[in-house]
């Protein structure tokens, strides 16, 4: 227990780690996690020096525990954690490493979750303690050990079902509130930035490009004019406003509504502004990075809050002055202001709401191919029935789209409904959660094992499977079969950002137009072992298509 | 001796991992060769403790041996193993891990080929000591201080002569028979999948999205729907099928023959047979990762032999359910059905090949923008006399190679002849011997060596050469000049796979239209130092294009 | 003094690396400093063996002063050091240790250039002791904490005043003569190749395939036929010449003079001459590698000075007989010449000059679209006034520019004047300066620091600067503000290659057109926080564009 206790303490400080810390203090610990604990444990405020001996050895027992663990747990395991990628170009340890690590994350950010919810385990260190417990590698193991579903098999599925959450530990496919940044942030609202993809698996490295970001701004708030180094595929998730993009000698206005999706290229220099009275504004961003693969800047000439903030002050006051021709008076007036509050999300008065909405402009609009937003909802669903329904936008909806190769669709899925199974041809597609509540299963193909030394050459495939809730991000990879199913109690509404979506294809695996249907009687018969006519009975009963009845549940499945 | 039977001992044990481990375990024993060493000694069965003890010591000693070697041969040696690439993003000893380790399986490989075949040194361990002996450390030393063939300068070249192969250790370009992983197989057939380019060297980054495989069916055999997460490029080297590829509303069946080319895109689902009633039916294949680069993985169904080889039962009962709107019963009929010995190679009846062939449909295609297959004989070749023929596709020819940026082509090379020297601008060829017998050369720039502290400012070339034989992988670099060589008892038949093909041409360096014979004479002067007449008499003497007659050669050369 | 008159001695040594060695060497380097320092240590001549044990501690002590400093630098400062590139796929240590280094070889290479030029400090020893002691960790410290310019939060910048360069340590954006190796070089003229962008900082990954290099010939000389497994696009900075590609048909003979841009396609045999009497003919390329990512190779069938720097030459006897069908004097007789002292750049007689140069030849050409050299100045300028102007050239311009996605632009900067602030929106531009002394300034983003244990969510910025001379080469990443300045003396050459160009623009931040001039009234008044006609009247004040007269400074700016 007094182990546990400081155990306790030493994951406490990954919290902070996790919740607080900037990009690169997370990449280091992905690489060195007991480096990165020692380290936590030199930072304990008021420890004194034995305790904080005592704290790097908890580390060190933490560490190889673990790693006793994983090879007790055999090689078929380890490939569990690492699901189809082998690694390429990563040391072995570094892939052991960063699943301990990845894992420790995890186990803290529920626990620091389902303990208090913000401001860390301090408020009820005894709940942390006990949630931390039942995570702890021996309790892991032992809960391991007890099986139950004896389809399932990836490390810590039965714990997870314990725990409540119904979501798998070492699942890199979902994405929580905690592995968002927030980047830019102030009373008035916030950009928060997903983690790199390939921060946090080997597996993501074909979207290594790409990142997600979420954009909330409070009622009539106006974002100040900035440019990014990515191009970057908004869908108005919530509200409506206002975004302007500046040419040389133009001004784009273009009014958003929910539904609307929107394309602002890389380098383009806009601002936004949210027009309602009383609701938020919420922007579900896909971001695709041209500079450094995965890395993000953003540019703001002024306004930001203090003088670091704007760009123009990293120049030189003498380059200033002759490039403005103005003297330094004039130049501190702009530029060298006092520290604002209010950061990149101002506050506006109703007046200059009123000035800036309504006069949309759209004069020669030298920035691709569209003319402005895309709505959603203007065409019929491609999908839809009792059970939910789907709206889809390619590139030859919106030519905006081609460049950045991204597809977008909206899944609606009706309370008590499921959508798939499911899969895409070629997009790996990154979900976001709406609203609602629910969960997805997925069919994962993971390297075959050896069974007394024989290798199977067949594949074979395991569950992941995770609670959604709204801000939940889920990736799907190409090819990968998929059911999201909708609680009984509310619909759930799902983003789907199509990622290189050049001549993708979703094809059903259930119900009408399912692909089995095409199969010939012979080819049926061989691969079944029955007769061709059993077949058909069975694939040929359910006659919805893609969106179903969902499954009969207890009620506890979506606590 | 005592300490050779243990290297031999030792040594052996790789073969396991060479020929039986998956990939994981290559990828591990890559970065730390010594490590799995040992971990093998610790596996042998009825080892006592000390014996246990002294092969790892032998372990230690080899790889200090190896070391220490490799330091004496200095810097030029090291550059000569990693060739042109320069090792970025990857450390110094993971080369040097990665070379040692690769050579060890090497060696290993051929010792064990040429003492039995099939099922390891066991069969004659006394042929497999003495061949390993040949190749240990010491001996190789001993062996390349002979010298002989100055202009060779690539380790270990001469003691390939000696050992009968011709083939160079070191050698990233060659990929023999061990080098593959059966990742599907049965007694029906098999799907071989080639190590992924990037795992044998980083030279080969520019391809590390292409993956090579082999599909062997025996005759009268069906291969269950499946569907991969990469398009694939098929070339039929053997036999004759059909090949069916599944929409939601469609299907097309296509007869396929021998020397047709056919693309199958991501994600579609397809089946295969081979309706032969005698011959195997062989397809090359060229796999275009979409997901994760050079990774691949297969999606089946149903059908593949256990439970867990099914994506469907990856889904949770409940869902399957709701999702065939059927009960647990029917589900289980067809889902649940027991082990078969077949995998996904499926012996059919002569009834059921018939039902399935023939039936040629070509409704409109939703899948690229060709019709079906292409046969490469369907034009004459590009080049033909008395010494060989070539045949070429590119995407002109048949669209559908244009998304996956290959360009195929097919070189028949009489017995006795050779093709070469030529050299292709863009692509990266990856040549798969169909049948026959021969040898390459390659020219292969390498970093200038330092002579006595002073550098090189000119460019320097070295051979790389190997024997090839029915299944020998050969990847040619763009630029780099080769020579193709059939031997003088059967013609050379070679399949070349042009990657990244577009705008690609090849140039001929000896014979008709080669580079030279467009130079201006002060060109040619300047160039040889001798007058241009003198040069223009020797370049012009072989009126030939492309095939040549080969170079008179003692007997033993292809044995 | 008596151990820093050791670290020079070591320190001495990276010279040597940093000059004369090959690629991989550095690459070495720049992964283990302390290894490479001691190993240099080993390798000083005359030295007792305890002088080289204190070179070694010296070594150790040295990267642990280094270690430290960075460590209390804290993680702002590491921050800043690998700017907006949080190092996914590298270990933070190998961070570090490329940082060390690199810093490590800037201050060698900046004293050595003081203190002598050309052979090393051992002509001047006392003043690279000094030039060193100036820059050592403990100095760097101390001066760092001295304050001065509080904009500028960047280590060293201070102390790059000090040294009167105006360079800042650990800039990773700005080559100078020492980042460049000498691929191919005699007494008539040399190819120089400035190293991997990748090697330098991983913020480059994005134009990893491009590389940089200036070839010079000396009047009247031939280059002797070679080709490249890269796609180059050259610029004739000086001199004109005659380019001729060879295809096996045909050749094209295009006259280059000063100004002009051509392409020559990857894979292509082409050979050049300078034709001019006096005059240097120089040509700034970019190459685009398309084999293995940012590594080139060089093919060179004959003449280059040795056998071994023929490709020829790599072939067996045997096999050049047959492809020639000539014995084997006179394949002798061309291809077994002993060494030549010109290697690949030849002088060449007027005779043959005149013989080559004049008959300009255009058949068909199927190399791309284009037919032969753009020049730059054909088109007027697109911004021109008193302080400069702007040439620009693009795929819309010039076709063969689109498959290599690079655009190009000169700039001509009139003496006391500047260009910019100014910002790309999607290329990543490599600034070499052709003409001229000068400097630039750009804005860089950097992570947000911790303070306190708050973190910042506005983004800030900080200056990156440096001197410009001729050869200078500066990358500015898109998005980013950038200022370039002419001295007061001479009037300042820029040449740009635009990389990943596609869809680019560029947008005055200052004077006409600046993008703030389009925002609204409102947008104005919420950004900047005062009324609109107060910031209206100074943006609108400069009513030049682009080009403007150039800040009041102290003569020693550009010492």
């Amino acid at each position: 227990m007094e182990v546990k206790g400081k155990i306790c303490l030493v994951l406490s400080l990954f919290v902070a780690v996790c919740l607080v810390s900037a990009t690169v203090s997370l990449a280091r610990s992905e690489r060195d996690p007991v480096g990165v604990c020692k380290l936590k444990c030199e930072e304990i405020r008021g420890a004194k020096q034995d305790e904080k001996q005592e704290c790097k050895q908890t580390c060190e027992r933490y560490h190889q525990d673990k790693q006793r663990r994983e090879r007790e747990g055999g090689q078929g395991k380890e490939r569990g954690h690492t699901g189809g990628g082998s690694g390429a170009g990563s040391g072995q340890y570094n892939i052991v490493f960063a699943d301990i690590e990845r894992e420790l994350r995890e186990m803290v950010g529920k626990c620091h979750q389902s303990c208090q919810g913000s401001k860390g385990e301090q408020e009820n260190p005894e709940c942390f303690r006990t949630c931390m417990e039942q995570y702890s590698p021996e309790q892991g193991k032992r809960r391991g050990g007890g099986g139950g579903d004896t389809r399932s098999r990836q490390m810590g599925r039965q714990s997870g079902r314990e725990f409540g959450k119904g979501q798998q530990l070492n699942n890199p496919y979902v994405f929580e509130d905690h592995h968002f940044t927030a980047r830019l942030e102030s009373e008035q609202g916030s950009v928060r930035v997903l983690q790199k993809f390939t921060d946090r698996s080997e597996l993501f490295q074909g979207i290594g490009k790409y990142r997600v970001a979420i954009l909330e701004a409070e009622p009539q708030t106006f974002v100040i004019p900035n440019h990014w180094d990515a191009d970057s595929l908004l869908f108005v998730a919530k509200g409506e406003g206002t975004i302007s993009l500046i040419n040389t000698d133009s001004r784009q206005n273009h009014n958003i509504k929910r539904g609307d999706v929107f394309r602002v290229p890389a380098g383009i220099s806009a601002y936004l502004i949210n027009r309602h009275a009383n609701e938020k504004l919420v922007l579900a961003k896909i971001l695709h990075s041209i500079s450094v693969p995965g890395e993000l800047q953003t540019f703001v000439g002024v306004g930001a809050g203090n003088p670091e903030s704007s760009f123009f002050n990293a120049f030189s006051n003498e380059i200033l002055q002759a490039a403005f021709d103005i003297d330094r008076e004039s130049l501190e007036t702009l530029f060298g202001q006092q520290k604002q509050e209010q950061g990149m999300f101002k506050k506006a008065t109703e007046e200059q709401i009123r000035a800036m909405s309504g006069k949309e402009e759209s004069r020669t609009w030298p920035f691709g191919e569209s003319k402005g937003p895309y709505n959603i909802y203007k065409n019929k669903p491609s999908v839809q029935n009792d059970y939910g329904n789907l709206h889809e936008v390619d590139s030859n909806d919106y030519p905006d789209l081609r460049d950045i190769n991204v597809a977008f669709s909206l899944f609606n899925i009706t309370q008590g409904s499921m959508a798939g199974p499911f899969y895409n041809t070629k997009t790996t597609t990154v979900f976001v959660v709406a609203d609602g509540v629910g969960q997805f299963e997925m069919a994962c193909p993971h390297l075959s094992e050896q069974t007394g030394g024989v290798i199977d050459t067949v594949p074979s495939y395991e569950k992941v499977s995770s609670q959604l809730r709204r801000g939940t991000v889920v990736v799907i990879p190409a090819g990968h079969p998929i059911v999201m199913e909708a609680s009984g109690e509310q619909n759930l509404e799902v983003i789907g950002f199509g990622l290189n979506s050049d001549q993708n294809e979703w094809f059903p695996l259930a119900g009408r137009d399912n692909v089995m249907s095409q199969w010939e009687d012979e080819a049926m018969e061989l691969t079944f072992g029955v007769p061709a006519n059993e077949v058909q009975k069975v694939i040929q009963k359910q006659n919805k298509k893609l969106f179903f009845k969902g499954p009969v549940r207890r009620g506890r499945a979506f606590a």
